[in-house]
């Protein structure tokens, strides 16, 4: 449907950015990075909900102390956040890293950022650099916010390919959506690293996933953005499911099944909003419990007349009229049945499609 | 930051679509609507929440019976959803509708198609026409389908041209974001009707907000759009914060305070999520006591060190350290608290900027 934006390929461990590669979702770690156990405890979890790559603060000798066994135990790759502090980098790369995230131009003279450059180049590890709205050198802040994000990014990249290094994403944060969009636009006409994308600052969930979702989504349907990140306030469990209906509703992942439902209105004689909800509820039964559908797209309509030629795409659909309900596969009716019946032939339906998860 | 596309002005009573008019809100009671007590008190409830423009569904006489008292009472313009009966589109207008949405190629022959137009335009309303993934006419099923919406859309306007008519909205309305917006990009080439943009059967909250975020915040920031619903299986008065905030994103709506806040991470020496969250209760409660803040952005920071330098262009900002809190203004530290006594200096000063909303 849309062309996606060519960008050179890094690897993260065993991840691919860039490069066509699948948009990969991150997170942040929120434990006390020097606490291993509790910050692989959320890795886990975080892994386990779909975070494909993740990235824990280093702000300290204790937090380093804990990376080795972090990085044995993380089922997915660990990127370092580091500020300022270069030598935090190099025993960060040391102990087995699979990426950094530094500003060259914040550790310093020119001969840290040759040392951060030569061990990442020796291990092989890609360093994420960017400019944040919030911390932009004073020159550039008479420019307006998107160039100025992006000279400030340029320049970082810069510091780095003075030294022949050019393993390195992008990363151009602005917490006005306009703005963020604008930068990476900008950004990609320059230049040809993968980019992390994202809005920061963009609050809790209650606000920050549709600021999210609208700046993440107007970027990858313009092409742009090789792996995101969903910024909260909030536990960063939250930012996962967010981050993963954004790829999906940019098409770049496919939740399987799709369920479709339509608004309710004064048409409509069922409780749909209701029946919608069990339809959800199935679906994460049947997932949890390890099975896979095998369905593609599953409607839920509320109306008996309209509900299965509107929804003729749907593999499995469930229209509900008053006191009745019918079923319909691809458009056609398989049956009308009173509301309870005709739900649990829905159920058997779904489950009749299903295959364990690991087969 | 990017430039809205130039579509036609049409008035729906006092509100204007497009031609440059601000972005509108549009909602649809899900009240039975011969009822007309309960649909006004649902749209009072939209009105009040920031829906700017309503639509009730009119499937019968019933319906159409109590339109005038549902238009006399209500604060905010009322359009008529009405299928296949092009009578109930005619009473409608004797009833004084603002709007209709109706499809021509719905109601039967060119002669009933002539009586609408001809009744719309001697009482000065505008039609909305448009397509839908799910009832296209069979002779566009073979097309791509962004361009099958477009195509079927079109037929609709022209239908209504042929009798001098081009009071006229626009929908085009897929479950995929991607044709959604495909859809929308080919149709402005074509033709500068005023643009009704949403992305359909986007389901129930949990993942139609992300999904109607991703859809119509990247249209707006296309320039495309002229009024906005986002339509969810869930109760009405839900789709209007998404909404706001959806334009909000797209920087078209502003809303004040905008609060920002940085993702907790294991730098993060207090409890940003709760500290975040206090705040926009405060804000919550201030302006539901009828007070507008005059701030335009506060901050909540997760670092007292760099929290001040990172949000400097917030009118007032706190942020949180290991149990301190300090408080700045646009990026000046004015004093470092207890959390308590922090948090209460910190509501102080909001109150004090602070005028009642009826100023």
């Amino acid at each position: 449907m849309f062309l996606r934006n060519q960008t050179r390929p890094i690897k993260i461990n065993n991840i691919q950015v860039g490069g066509g590669a699948p948009v990969s979702i991150q997170s942040m770690t929120n434990t006390v990075t020097a606490d291993a156990a509790a910050t692989l405890a959320q890795i886990r979890e975080l892994a386990a909900l779909g975070c494909d790559i993740i990235r824990v603060a280093v702000p300290d000798e204790a937090a380093v102390q804990a990376l080795p066994q972090i990085i044995a135990g993380s089922p997915i790759p660990v990127i370092a956040d580091i500020h300022f502090d270069y030598r935090l980098a190099l025993v960060a790369i040391r102990a087995g890293i699979h990426g950094i995230r530094i500003n060259p131009g914040n550790i310093g003279d020119s001969e840290r950022v040759r040392m951060v450059a030569e061990h990442a180049g020796n291990a092989d590890i890609p360093i994420r650099v960017g400019a944040n709205s919030g911390s932009l050198p004073d020159k550039f802040r008479s420019l307006p916010l998107a160039s100025a994000l992006v000279k400030s990014a340029l320049e970082q990249c810069r510091m780095l390919e003075k030294f022949g290094f050019h393993n390195i994403k992008v990363s151009l944060k602005a917490s006005e959506v306009t703005a963020t969009v604008a930068a990476y636009e900008e950004f990609a006409r320059h230049c040809d690293y993968p980019l992390h994308i994202g809005v920061t600052e963009s609050g809790t969930p209650r606000n920050g996933i549709v600021k999210s979702a609208v700046g993440i989504g107007a970027l990858l349907l313009r092409g742009l953005g090789d792996t995101i990140r969903v910024s909260l306030t909030a536990h960063p469990r939250e930012e996962i499911a967010p981050a993963l209906q954004i790829l999906n509703a940019a098409g770049l992942r496919s939740a399987e099944p799709e369920i479709i439902s339509c608004p309710t209105c004064g048409r409509t004689a069922i409780n749909l909003i209701e029946l919608a909800e069990r339809v959800e509820q199935l679906i994460a039964e049947i997932k949890s419990a390890g099975k896979r559908v095998k369905l593609k797209k599953i409607a839920v309509m509320g109306c008996v007349v309209n509900g299965p030629g509107e929804a003729r795409d749907a593999d499995l659909g469930i229209a509900g009229g008053k006191e009745k309900v019918v079923l319909f596969e691809r458009g056609k009716i398989i049956g009308t049945f009173t509301e309870a019946d005709g739900f649990e032939k829905f159920r058997q339906l779904i489950l009749h499609s299903c295959e364990p998860e690991n087969d």
